[in-house]
């Protein structure tokens, strides 16, 4: 039976008795509602309430996390609450999933704090979702990248060069070495850059250097739009021997990736560009675990999680775990792993301490700064990265492996903070 | 030229200096980034850079909003600051859109809050989306009622009805005079209750009383799921008969809500759920002006905007300024006007206040209990509902209208707070 039911974890803060608050979750998100109706029987409830599967008390907070929720006066308790709802209330359906875990239960009068930590899924949602096609292994084939991170870089500026502009960086970085690039988020199908003619130039340049070296740089074409045009583009880069394409998560949604993902013949490098909205207060929205599972499920091969010592107010603690999730099976027989993409901020520095964290060398370590801006310029760059990883992976000392090194050595000097 | 610009308002809060802080804004959502680039060049700034269009100073605060900026010892100060994009960098697409003014800029170091106030866009976003294509008249031609507003509810409990129950309740809710009823958004097309059978057996109902009575009444069917789905769904409804269709926005996504928008031969019942992550924090996410500018231009013919005196977190003024917006046009030539739906523990009491606050009749009053849980049944509750709406129109005391008319003196005696 407990193979049928959907499970949700929720760290939430009310100043309500917390048995009670977490059976108006429960209620407010299956068969319940705030005043008992007619219909709303024993036998009813008994084939379709959500239950409050588990509850743990975590103790006082000094003040209310958000505003709004009632007793605001009172004395607010945390606590780990897990909810589980029958299958049969929604069917293995990702987009009426979010709906039931995380739809209109964060402004509940009852909470001044109320997040989702974690979901299990039943077995349905494994035969419903064709999760991802590429992932690891499918994503190092196409790139011929083995026993090592994928190097990567974005295009920059963001957005504002040409087509044959951001052909020619692609030529220059295809000359340093390259394992990947990608577009940025700003740069989808604008007039500045219209997409079929980025695409053109750079697989021109791509395919050319190709032809030239036996090594396919892979590109991620950022192809977010309505369905159609996603459709339309992702066919132009497989015909045009691309290897990759990219979504904004958040801008497509669920069925917009699980589209992209049914007719998809390319690895889908997912975006997760306004996840601050969902994450960045921590008595609110979503922990990457959670979020995660629903768009890998959806089809996502690489899945963003920033990077250690980043730009933005992420910790690195929350980036490492971030990355731990996507390499952890999501079922038994289909686990829908995805390669984790660190970036922002990236550069030889941080090398070390990323793999010593996170004990794996599937991900893609994407840096801009961190080559483009290397003294010795991109070659140096890339090879400053490679190096690195060289050196995390054998156990050697950085400064020491450094000292035969002279990309890395420049990349050490130049970077450090 | 400012008609092909972007324009964003934003609420901040940071210990930078502000106009740094909004420079950082500007470059991380356009042609900068974290460290000079080479190709940055000044003809690409001029052409492509997002501009800080206006930034005032509110003062500083107390503490930080939110964890995890940086400078957290220091002074923090809100401001209000206008982004300015060029068209060219991104075309009239929503998703895109979403990317730009919405991205990665959230979790930036520099914030300890970061809210999206409102966005205005250029006539190329009206020629490209649809938006609604019913809006408040084609709703009320579809419905029959004019003049006043529909008077809606939702079936109850909101999951664990079989087909049959819910098609029974739809015939009692139809003999009680209902102008509109939804589907929970927790039911869609689960096993317990597949779409098909539903739509079938309620269809039956609804078909009968409109051949007997005249009153088509209007049934919003939650088609949230994939692509495909959706489009399957929404035919068999409009095989059927029947005159609405309703999805969960967030669960859906903008390319989802512009597929089935471009396939609609329905109104767009539009469901908010999940809209307290982006919104429960007032420092953070999204305000509804500008959220649901996207929604409408979409295609949503119908918003939630919450009720008067609801069971959830937002205040009253709030939730005015959300129904006002919705009947505020976006464009000259498009002014994609959707009609707000009220609901959420609404009955006969909230009445006179939401004419009052609102001074409109366009909009769909939604209420569960206020109908179900009447006293005298849910054909009083129907009544009280349309003779309080009544009295607030004709300008009358809700108390003395009431003194004839018992339907709505046994709702104010019942329902009274």
């Amino acid at each position: 039976m407990s193979v049928e039911r959907i499970e949700a974890d929720y760290l939430i803060e009310t100043a309500y008795d917390l048995s009670q608050a977490a059976d108006v979750m429960a209620g407010e998100q299956s068969s319940g509602t705030f005043t008992p109706v007619p219909g709303e029987t024993p036998e009813l409830k008994a084939r379709s309430a959500a239950v409050v599967a588990h509850l743990q008390d975590l103790g006082p907070v000094a003040a209310p996390a958000l505003p709004g929720a009632g007793k605001a006066d009172q004395e607010h308790r945390q606590a780990r609450v897990t909810l589980s709802w029958p299958l049969a209330n929604l069917g293995p359906s990702l987009p009426n999933l979010m709906a039931t875990v995380a739809g209109n239960l964060f402004e509940l009068k009852q909470f001044s704090g109320l997040r989702l930590l974690d979901i299990r899924l039943p077995q349905a949602f494994a035969d419903a979702y064709q999760g991802p096609a590429f992932g690891i292994a499918g994503t190092r084939q196409l790139a011929g990248v083995d026993g090592r991170p994928l190097i990567g870089t974005i295009i920059k500026p963001s957005v504002g060069f040409t087509a044959a502009e951001t052909a020619n960086l692609t030529r220059l970085l295809c000359h340093a070495n390259i394992d990947f690039i990608k577009d940025d988020e700003l740069q989808a199908d604008g007039p500045g850059c219209p997409f079929d003619e980025r695409a053109q130039a750079v697989m021109a340049v791509i395919n050319d250097h190709a032809h030239q070296t036996g090594k396919k740089v892979m590109y991620a074409f950022n192809i977010t739009g309505e369905i159609d045009q996603m459709r339309r583009r992702h066919d132009l880069v497989e015909k045009l021997g691309g290897t990759c394409v990219m979504v904004s998560l958040n801008a497509v949604g669920l069925p917009g990736l699980v589209e992209v993902r049914r007719n998809s013949g390319l690895p889908i490098h997912a975006h997760r560009n306004g996840w601050g909205v969902q994450s960045r207060h921590p008595l609110l929205g979503f922990s990457y675990v959670a979020w995660q599972k629903f768009w890998r499920l959806a089809g996502a091969d690489h899945m963003h999680v920033n990077g250690l010592q980043n730009k933005f107010c992420e910790e690195d603690q929350s980036v490492i775990e971030s990355a731990r999730t996507c390499l952890t099976p999501m079922f038994e027989n289909k686990p829908c792993i995805a390669m984790p993409v660190f970036s922002s901020g990236q550069s030889a520095l941080q090398v070390s301490d990323t793999y010593r964290a996170l004990g794996s060398v599937d991900l893609i370590y994407a840096a801009g700064g961190g080559i483009m801006a290397h003294p010795g310029g991109p070659s140096e760059g890339v090879k400053s990265l490679q190096q690195a990883w060289q050196a995390a992976i054998a156990g050697e000392d950085l400064r020491a492996y450094a000292k035969t090194r002279p990309a890395l050595k420049t990349a050490l000097d130049a970077y450090r903070s």
